[in-house]
């Protein structure tokens, strides 16, 4: 039996999840959830899995408590209720898929001898990153990373030495914004940002990937995951996102998982420590598939790829501003303050101005998240507003 | 030290395998090789590797003899010379690379305690199936799959286990002759079917690729591997022969390999016993490569793949006898004798008239070969002769 805790139960990965929980009855249970702001989708999960522990936003807080008063949940709220959640020391697997920064603090409490992370929080890494990498190791916890495309590389690389590996290339879908250029992407709506191609995901992760940030972050995460230089991660945009990875080995061979776009199959192996569950995900049938196709990543458009390798080249604290900056860009663009070219344009003024000393600590990484945020608040303002440019098309 | 005995040095898959050699000094030593009617070559490899031992076709023999003599290299000839070279006991490695059921008595004298046997010759399992199998068993050495489909089978499914796949994807160039119809193929000249897209590779195997009989034998030889049903095994044409075969497990994730054309990858990785060598293997640029296609196999134009299906389902003596109907077959149709269709005609026939009962050593797999060879003959001499039909073209 595998236990399990859940950071972000009621997103899309949390969902997916105990979809495989749901038809695997007997082979995990479920200890502790952490929910967010949706009241309807956190009770439901709460009766049907019967957490010992829920934790939810503080606003729909009284709400839950009220409804499960008696039934021997605990409801717990906010960053303390995700914390006691991710600490849940029965649970042997963390699902750790809270959206953003706010995913590092939980997670890194969770991190316990002997426990599985499952990692779909890109942040822990990205902002986490060597003082992630380190406390693992010294609780003796595991990572498994959840991203399809970390997933894929994971899968490869099962049973092979990295010390034979010559690259990774991550796949790129290229987003709903592929194929435009860097002047028609000063024009693109909130609505068009939002209409991803092939995953159905939450809105910060479907702008991350028509910037192409989404990929950014992975490079980044990939780095820290399996201890690569940045010159051993090639970005390769792959339309139909049925190649998830590849890793290339020093004799020239190459070895890719590939898949259907749904997420169960990365959270299945993340969750059940490798193993792979049956799940009823369609299968690829590649003569009807007729073609998968190849691009370069067009880097003048979409500059977001190449920050990400200069934040790693750069070091510091700089991953943690680019971060920082991409979230507060992203969050100004959907409340349709910035136009869509805003968002890198203060990623590429944070990076300029990341410290260059690393944060090797949780409070550390936060304080220098903080102040980037400050900063990041600053560029937006002086930004040209959405309207003006957006309107346009 | 890896020590090798190289059954076929002069062939194509011979001559890569010590080239291999030559770019690791260190790493492998030859100490037996057996080649075939090449003279030239075979002096200038026994000259460059010194081996204990050197097996030559009984035509090349007294020449070989003579200018070795003194060398302190000990020269054999024939089917006994070869059996020498494989039982070479001191050698821990044996490569199979003998084109055609000539490989199978020498491979079967190689198997022996903790030895590598890299398996290139694909009649040792597509004749000897079980026995062989059977055989490697009991003794205690372990097969490595040298063709480059089911190395990459062999190479993806390290370190996964088998009971979690769902079915394995040969993906198959589709030879020449691929999008003719069965009418068109009746006139294929053979300096057309000797012209491969990609591979370049001895005669009766680039028939074996233009009937897409190759791919028949190795579906025959997936299922010894890797103890397969006929119905996990699917057959996918993918002209760039980039994917070199694909994994699907019971969760919907594929692991597939890639790379080059060139068979210095799997030689090197079975050879060096699941190692990477460094290899100036060309790397694979996706985007340059641009696209990857698949489609199915025209079974109407193509029926050697369901003739291998039927073999594998009738079981007894099929596979033998389906196997020396080819040989026999692509032999007459390489020297002129039948057209390019009589190939799976004389394939068919014998397919029906195959004895039902398993032939489980050595001496009956050879018997019943005897007994195939004698009706393919026949059946050979009946058919319409090429020139009646290849002229046309």
């Amino acid at each position: 039996m595998i236990t399990l805790s859940i950071l972000g139960s009621t997103g899309s990965i949390g969902r997916s999840t105990l979809d495989i929980v749901r038809a695997h009855p007997g082979r995990f249970r479920v200890l502790a959830l952490a929910a967010g702001k949706n009241a309807g989708i956190a009770m439901e999960q709460a009766r049907e899995f019967r957490p010992e522990m829920l934790s939810v936003a503080n606003e729909i807080y009284p709400e839950i408590r009220d409804a499960l008063a008696g039934s021997g949940i605990r409801v717990l709220a906010g960053l303390d209720g995700a914390c006691a959640v991710s600490a849940c020391a029965d649970a042997s697997v963390l699902l750790s898929a809270i959206v953003g920064e706010a995913g590092l603090a939980p997670t890194w409490e969770g991190i316990l001898p002997g426990r599985i992370i499952a990692l779909a929080n890109k942040e822990t890494l990205v902002a986490g990153g060597e003082a992630v990498v380190r406390r693992v190791k010294a609780k003796g916890a595991r990572l498994m990373p959840v991203d399809s495309e970390h997933s894929a590389i994971h899968q490869a690389m099962r049973g092979h030495p990295w010390s034979r590996v010559r690259r990774v290339i991550l796949t790129a879908s290229g987003g709903p914004m592929f194929g435009r250029t860097r002047k028609e992407l000063q024009s693109v709506t909130v609505e068009e940002a939002l209409n991803h191609p092939t995953w159905k995901m939450g809105p910060k992760i479907t702008v991350d990937s028509a910037t192409l940030m989404n990929k950014g972050l992975e490079i980044i995460e990939a780095k820290w995951l399996f201890d690569l230089s940045p010159r051993q991660i090639e970005v390769v945009v792959h339309r139909q996102s049925i190649i998830h990875s590849m890793v290339e080995f020093v004799d020239g061979s190459f070895l890719a998982q590939l898949g259907s776009p749904d997420m169960r199959g990365p959270i299945s192996y993340a969750i059940s420590g490798e193993d792979r569950l049956d799940l009823d995900v369609k299968t690829l049938d590649f003569p009807a598939i007729a073609q998968l196709t190849f691009h370069r990543p067009d880097h003048e458009a979409f500059p977001s790829i190449g920050f990400a390798f200069r934040a790693l080249e750069k070091g510091g604290q700089a991953s943690i501003w680019l971060n920082a900056a991409n979230e507060l860009a992203v969050q100004a663009f959907l409340d349709k303050k910035i136009p869509f070219d805003g968002i890198s344009r203060v990623q590429e003024l944070l990076l300029e101005e990341a410290p260059e000393n690393p944060a090797l600590s949780l409070e550390e990484i936060q304080l220098s998240s903080v102040r980037a945020r400050k900063v990041a608040g600053e560029k937006i303002e002086e930004m040209v507003p959405y309207h003006k440019v957006a309107t346009v098309s």
